[in-house]
């Protein structure tokens, strides 16, 4: 047996009993929890491909939650970690952070959720207590993960172990694991009808780009956008501008094999810079006689923000940050902005994490919400690897793996 | 005379008397206008001083009016031309933009403007004809000069000449001149009992640093405000923090005789950048438990526009250029924006200028709006280059000049 004692943290003053991953604990709430063994996928060091690995999964604490996972999509926020980030503090570590389960057990504390609810457990804290929370204007919590460690992100404690290591979580969540433990205000029980390898999909990439045309640029009924970058988050955020109102969106990707499924999402109009000559700026300055009222950012990239901005009419138009990177500074022009514009940008799309996730599942079950057609292949948690390489290649919109067994 | 007739356009055609300055043309809306010769400081080149010098001011044509000048202050936007802006087709010309004055004479189908009516040149126009006009979101206009003459900021026609020579005038107004001809869209009659050599400043500065607080910012009741730099636009932007009902003004400069004169305007607490060896950002974060709710950069620095962005808080920090440059990109890291901040930007303030000028004055007139305070030397035209001397040095808020006799 691989495990060692000795680097749990003082394990037998919680009276921990072991089990196998896969079998539910029927222990509850009693004190006597087990520590489980169960299948991983774990980043030993940054930029290497990730091995399937029985990790230990340490009951959960006061007001912690056991989730068995049972589907976990796969977002560039993981690979940007591993390959971009390059924090070597950052590491060894369980990758994912857009997954759905069910709960395996509870901590101490824990009120509101029991074994077996379905539930999503979510990178952005929502504790109802701290000034954010109480503020209608924001989605940040003070308690949870991310209010301080945008550096690393990756939580500096964790329940795993792996081969008598330490093995960090990521983004406070951990979904490329068969069982993580989560702190109760970073997880939302949703509809227990909800069909968990769709709605995994909520926990990221889809409320990302949706909420951030929605709650973060407000895009307005009749309104002209321009979105930049057709994966997921940007099929997300076309959606979004379409529930919206909008009367014209215009996608732009340089891959065009991207279109036909943008125009499932509500896209009217395709753009690929690469068909231009000159700035795709000023190409979309004359396709809607100054400029779109909304632009949103869903690449990632500090030229296309840029770009982003610049595409926009002055006097009103916004620009919305939504896809990830922290190597560089975006930068523009001051007159950019002192000639109206705004630029923004969002976390999760600005939903309050708690209340707006069980909401958009909903919205999901009613079908005002598309989930199915982002999810281009269906993998297992043993295929991660390849589900990453996809995403590099640009030849998916989603992987969804299967990770426990529901 | 040094006047020559080929140099107008076609002066016989509009039968053209000449008369000087310093009287009133009688003529009204007879065609038979005359051209005006006076007094003007012509910037002949850049980064040279002004020089006085006897212009030709040609009648206006129709929808324009011609203004007798009777004070202007003396604002950084001119020295940027003037010294940085160095757009060699910006020379000649004449400078000025902050003016006040009364209608000499109006031309063709100007019907709401009769000579003696105290105006406001305005160099944003309000045609209330165009989509931005229509929109209340913006007080940019599609007529104006403004509208596409950003890079070199100045009227490509012109209704003086001197020397032979066209002149240019300069963000449409051109107020360093005893008379001056500006479109209708861009003149705001004032009440009568208006004292021009103080609500001169409505023109520009006090407006811009006023509105961008009130009108683009946003400011909230109770919230928490910093003002990167205290000159005119600065003290204006703290007056409109704190009209606004904040409740923490913190006035920020790296010449702390400026802070008794922010205090007048409500300022609440002082912070010199120089007394800390970190970055002012971080000052700010730990005087404000993580930073201000809005911030308003009134310097037209690129790197004062960053720390101002920087020392909002997360969530819902708003940050406002309002200090005019050009000449580098302003740059951030993506998180600054992603964790909730807002980045925007406004000219003169976000007032509709004909709508809100007029407002303005009342407000002074009402004592809401202080403006006496700004003005810290009293000049004529004729010391321009003192005036432009003691901005750069700092040694001055605001200088007013009086232009011709009222």
């Amino acid at each position: 047996m691989k495990f060692s004692h000795t680097n749990l943290d003082k394990p037998f003053l919680y009276g921990l009993r072991f089990v196998h991953g896969h079998c539910h604990s029927e222990i509850g709430k009693d004190i006597f929890q087990t520590v489980i063994k169960c299948r991983a996928a774990v980043a030993w060091e940054p930029s290497k491909p990730l091995v399937m690995e029985e990790i230990e999964v340490a009951p959960p604490q006061a007001h912690e939650i056991r989730i068995k996972i049972v589907a976990t999509g796969v977002c560039h926020t993981d690979l940007y970690h591993l390959f971009e980030g390059k924090h070597k503090d950052g590491f060894p570590c369980v990758l994912g952070h857009e997954g759905a389960g069910i709960v395996e057990s509870v901590g101490s504390e824990v009120t509101k959720f029991n074994p077996g609810d379905k539930v999503i457990p979510l990178f952005i804290s929502q504790c109802g207590q701290c000034r954010f929370c109480k503020s209608p204007k924001t989605n940040l919590c003070e308690k949870g993960w991310a209010s301080d460690r945008y550096d690393v992100m990756s939580e500096s404690d964790t329940r795993f172990t792996c081969k008598g290591k330490k093995v960090l979580q990521f983004m406070g969540t951990s979904t490329f694991s068969e069982y993580t433990v989560v702190n109760e205000i970073a997880v939302a029980k949703i509809h227990p009808s909800a069909p968990l390898d769709k709605v995994c999909l909520l926990g990221c990439g889809v409320a990302t780009g949706y909420g951030a045309a929605l709650n973060t640029a407000k895009v307005e009924p009749g309104s002209t956008c321009a979105v930049f970058g057709l994966g997921a988050v940007g099929l997300a955020a076309v959606m979004g501008c379409k529930n919206a109102g909008a009367k014209r969106i215009i996608a732009i990707d340089i891959n065009p094999t991207k279109y036909e499924k943008a125009k499932v999402f509500g896209a009217t109009e395709f753009v690929n810079p690469k068909d231009h000559n000159k700035p795709i700026s000023q190409v979309l300055h004359e396709m809607t006689n100054g400029g779109v009222d909304f632009s949103l950012e869903c690449v990632g990239s500090v030229a296309v923000m840029r770009s982003a901005l610049e595409s926009c009419v002055k006097g009103w138009g916004v620009s919305v940050l939504v896809g990830w990177t922290d190597m560089d500074d975006f930068a523009a022009r001051p007159i950019q902005l002192i000639a109206g514009r705004t630029w923004k940008g969002s976390l999760f799309g600005g939903f309050k994490s708690k209340d707006g996730v069980p909401k958009l599942v909903n919205e999901y079950l009613e079908k005002k919400v598309k989930l199915d057609e982002f999810v281009t292949h269906n993998m297992t948690l043993a295929q991660v690897n390849d589900a990453i390489q996809l995403m590099q290649t640009g030849d998916c919109i989603r992987s969804v793996l299967s990770v426990a067994l529901q």
